[in-house]
């Protein structure tokens, strides 16, 4: 059979069988194959930058080299491939080397649990604790926070689409403004003291306080230090667990391992997941300082805890943590994305664009309703795989493997730009015959 | 460095490292290194025969050699390892397979969802699709179910320990008791009826009854086929959306793929997870009865849902129902077991002890308090890697590979017997001392 | 104006001004304008017999002479009349009147608290009681239980439609089946024994049992003492609070004073409202035990605690408690009604009848759909006010003033004796007619 | 027995038999007896002025003459004193003469339900009713909000002393700043607005906003009528139900019969009780916009709604609404008040006083920390009658009868301020011990 032909087929394959509920394979509409690095090929053979990384699961690129050749030896060597919690060599390295070249060098103090390998598994078990360790119920969260897809998680996301896909009330969770979200003058941080002390305003002091320090899904909306800093201090004072969730900050996406490590804050509880395994294998895990780690053995559990072969290749991805040319790409990437961006945002005013974001979690807020799909939508036709973020999909994420090279960033960028005249053009078209 | 010292240190690493949340290490406190089948092998060389498969993910066994081959060309060939909901080729390959091996034969018409890859995930989908169809809230469950450690699916899992690890009350959901659960002459049938039916009993309508065929973790609490098709017809009446959460006894482990085959009933959804990957990697699907198949794209989601290996190796599994030697495999293990365990009953009646099962999903019900729990501990001194379920941990849970060959099987079922005995020797000791 | 002209206005101006959700004023269509002891006069100077006592709250009869005097003589000499928690003198001759005719005798010590004046407000103290004293959320109640319209109290009664009046689920409750919910055979006790101390049965144990001794609403269900007793031994062993709402059943309606007095049960909380103020004016008290009395000042509060008119009133109608006059009065007519009933439904086997109830509070069940409204609006013509309760309207409530002599009681039974017939005449010539 | 030695043995009683949770027995430790207009006397005879009003339940004083023969008459004559919500002439007139006074003057167009006499009783049937006619379960409510002790209720309550009492979660609601709680800069409408709208806020468009036009005990709290407009307008906008609940600043409090009169708002929904059965019996009614009164009959219900005697002084009480006579006595009553007050503030800058309110609805916000409560003890003394409110109480709550003449008035303002320079002294003595 002929590619094409078998794209066709394929494509017909999803229609028919896979539910209603996919959605990426409807905004990139091609059946893929290979992938390697930056680069995803698909039926046809035509290759493709990737900006989306799987929506930040694959920080280390696809099918990483160092790690494939671990990943085959462990498996070829009849490794332990699932293992519950139990205890496995594969596990025992992992922890060690997490240990030595992630928390140590850090002076960071905690206990490592395996929640179950997926973000939201982190998030709810992180959850669990902070009430268990409070006695409190409610959980304090943030206006365009997103946190995964399960109740628990789901309670603390913002986005209403989301939330009445529960079919049950959500609660014991209370929302309040992330940095800037009423913009600069008010002062969020007062607001949330006032509320949480107040003696008649309706809530009760939360047993934790959750937050991404760049909000991914949300709209790449980055918190300042200072904010930081001062959410910390609302916890410490109050006895609330902070928790950062940096499933999608985390990894390195920022430039540094945690998103965090440079603000000052401890977080009480960490959460891990999508490149913490390295290869785009399931795993997740929660960083609980030791003092709050009262967990029964048992009360947080689930089958996929032990994926080993996740394992073997987050310790080879660790590697790249034991010295700071990785942090150093990111750093240069960043820079050349940010004047990239900068520079579009002067060259089209029409688009009223804001570039924002930290290290390689860059996005392009766009003030045309619109406007950012259909950016997306043509990139993907032109060989670049970008998604959009934000409540009203009003930012372009640009999200490429840290892996990525000058080459290949450029060439993402170029097309970028291309979509974005693009349909500008359509649009001009569009005002001149409604003219 | 010598293995028993190697050992010695890496159980430090846990006890230094890993959260106190862990679980299955401190029943089987050893490392393991390697598997093969029903054969894991620890850090000292020790073999271990396998009873607990992976608590039903490892239906194939252990590094399945076929499976090992497909994944290891995929590997090497760069195929696509993550892609969350993307099309790619291996995806396709395995609807298709799934389709034609699995649901044609069986006359099944059901959209497949990926709703992120593992137990909890499939169960958190379904609620939420129940309830949207339906627009009703609450969930019906089962006394002595389990569906997951996520708030949702907590909220229908009976146990009060791991439903008090919630720290919020878990709501929108009834229990009802299951097959039996208050003896044979108990119609749990009749009582739920009016228990929904009746117009001042509390309770709403529910929008889905939730059930395992056979109740893995709340006891090997086997339903007779009657009830399950006078369960369906309660939900038919009623238009109550009926969810089999076939994740622990689905995959063959009763002997067939889905454990509800020969009952006559068509779930509306089916949960499935565990061994759907074959080998053992993350992975889950919900099977959805197309006419409610209404979910918006994205609505429900996940980074891992594109587990492109667990596809590869789930293609392979599907291979071992083109034929029925499985099924016969299964069907003549399971003999073997029962006899056994029969005859062990009436040896030594001072264990109390009842068979149950369906399959190789058997239960040794054991009527000594901390008996179980104890012949596990020694069984494993022995070599074999058993578990115990129930509410009380009072059933021995016989849950071998399915391909585990007749000597393999004899091995563990003698050891079994062995530890069984060393236990009664332990108790009539004591007993002697005290009087 | 002449009075049915009047009463075609007045009803006018209900139909026009008053809200749909008004109900008994459908059920009984006139407009009524004086009342005395077991009689209502309406505009038009037709007399009914009470047979309804303003469901509960009229046990000493309308406007009772001895009460009247006294209400007026406090008017009259400007006695405080709304005092909200102040001490007035009013409320301290209630609270020692009330302890030296009703507890001193009976060996009962609680504390009296007024927690405003409606039988919903009682309920409500009572349940947030219980949860602050056992730190526990979850609340057990009945089939057919109904405690009032309020959150609260709502989220513990039985009925369907009332619940679904709440417009948001009603949580933090367990339904249990009443005493021969399920019939003769269903030992409700061990299922509720099983369902509390089940390890894995899906419920917490709760604060509190909440039970009716005699359910009002829920049709007229009496429970066995032996039954009570043992639900009252089902709280001891596992430090359960129980709560006796008393409302409907107690100020004498069954007879004693509560309508646990015989049983042997010590409740811990005791629900009064309905004729405790003695002449149909708003009071309502909760009983506690004075080792659980931990409220703090103000923990529950409102406007109307103290209505010191009712306070007036409570004080004369307890002197019918001190002597055993009124209980003897009831026990006879008790007599009377069961013996008329009885007779009735031998005497007309197609209406299916059952009698059932305790003192006062006699229901008639009829095994024909529809048929006991029919013969309430039947009985309303002929000069009878009588209601139906029970899930589906199917049980007559016969519960006159406790103060009818034996004339009012025979010429109210006759009337219903006489509606039955009427209503089985239509029926039959219905059938006539379809044949 | 001597007066005094009467109040002795009263006090026991109360501190013997009545539960901890009386409150404001401890406040004003005497036992009151009789009461005329704006005088209140105790057992011993002496006087007390009366700036608390039963907390707004006798705006028109105590035993009021003109409603007292109305009362006596009514009884005297037999007329129904109870009657659920039948039909009765009594309540006929009232709601013939609330139609007539109130409603049609203003051009209102309401349907009148009978919720139960309370005040929390009225807010329960309208969250109901709202949810009810949107489909929807979140209700809007506002820091320092008070709408009563029930479950539905105090879900809608701000205060975490009175909230902490529920013993279970309260949901479904979602709090927003009052007017000018987070200063006169912060534009809560534009909050409120971006809040409701957001796509990734957290919370769902509400059922119903529901607000104090004042708020009595969250500490006199007085919202702007452009708020309240603006208010109203989020309401149209967004088919959002906009609850009014008048308890306490209703019935001609704030100087007009309805506290927003003249705001130009149109509520969807106003809740009354306290005065508006005149003589301080218990009533509350619950008005509704005839579009929207879509209850089933009986879906909200309850034993004391038909208290006849209150309807009849509720009639009596109208007529006060005839003339702008008590309208205008309010207003110059409200002038003395905030002229005394402004005074006494400037007099004595140590105190840090504010003075806010409308109508005889009027608090002094003191500075300094427990001072208030300490000036009410003293006021207690000296011979007023005064209470704290504020979720710390600290503003003294100016609320007397509003047929207090002006020599009433003038003798109670000045124990105010005696009361007020006693405190002083006590602290300048106290801070000289401490130098």
């Amino acid at each position: 059979m002929k590619a094409s032909s078998y794209k066709k087929k394929s494509m017909e394959i999803f229609e028919d069988i896979e539910s209603d509920v996919r959605s990426y394979c409807r905004a990139f509409p091609t059946v893929f194959t290979k992938a390697e690095n930056y680069t995803l090929q698909d039926v046809d053979g035509k290759e493709y930058v990737d900006f989306f990384a799987g929506a930040g699961a694959l920080n280390y690129g696809h099918n990483n080299h160092k790690m494939k050749k671990k990943l085959i030896d462990y498996i070829m060597n009849n490794g332990i491939t699932h293992s519950l919690d139990m205890a496995t060599s594969a596990k025992a390295v992992f922890l060690e080397k997490f240990n030595e070249v992630i928390l140590k060098p850090r002076k960071m103090n905690y206990k490592v649990m395996f929640p179950g390998p997926t973000g939201t598994n982190t998030v709810e078990s992180a959850l669990k604790l902070a009430r268990k360790v409070t006695g409190r119920e409610t959980i304090m969260s943030f206006t365009n926070a997103f946190h995964g897809m399960t109740l628990g998680s789901l309670s603390v996301t913002g986005n209403k689409f989301k939330r009445h896909g529960a079919g049950v009330p959500l609660n014991h969770s209370v929302f309040a403004p992330y940095d800037k979200y009423y913009g600069d003058k008010f002062d969020t941080i007062n607001y949330i003291e006032k509320l949480i002390d107040g003696a008649a305003t309706g809530i009760t002091t939360p047993a934790a306080i959750i937050l991404e320090t760049v909000q991914g899904e949300g709209g790449i909306n980055v918190a300042e230090f200072e904010w930081l800093r001062r959410i910390s201090e609302v916890c410490k004072l109050r006895e609330i667990i902070l928790i950062i969730d940096d499933v999608q900050a985390g990894c390195g996406r920022t430039g540094t391992f945690f998103s965090f490590e440079n603000t000052g804050i401890e977080p009480d509880i960490v959460c891990l997941s999508k490149s913490i395994g390295g290869y785009g294998l399931p795993m997740a895990i929660t960083l609980i300082k030791p003092e709050i780690d009262i967990w029964k053995p048992g009360e947080h559990n689930g089958t996929f805890r032990g994926n080993n072969l996740a394992f073997i290749t987050a310790v080879e991805a660790l590697t790249y943590w034991e010295n700071d040319d990785l942090h150093k790409d990111v750093m240069r990437h960043e820079e050349t994305v940010k004047i990239f961006l900068d520079e579009l945002v002067i060259k089209y005013p029409i688009i009223k664009g804001e570039v924002r974001g930290r290290g390689l979690m860059q996005g392009l807020s766009l003030g045309i309703e619109g406007f950012a799909e259909k950016v997306c939508k043509i990139a993907f036709e032109k060989g670049l795989i970008m998604e959009t973020c934000g409540a009203n999909k009003e930012v372009l994420k640009i999200m490429p493997p840290l892996t990525i090279d000058s080459v290949g960033l450029m060439k993402g960028l170029k097309v970028l730009e291309s979509s974005v005249e693009t349909c500008i053009k359509e649009i001009e078209e569009l005002l001149l015959i409604q003219n």
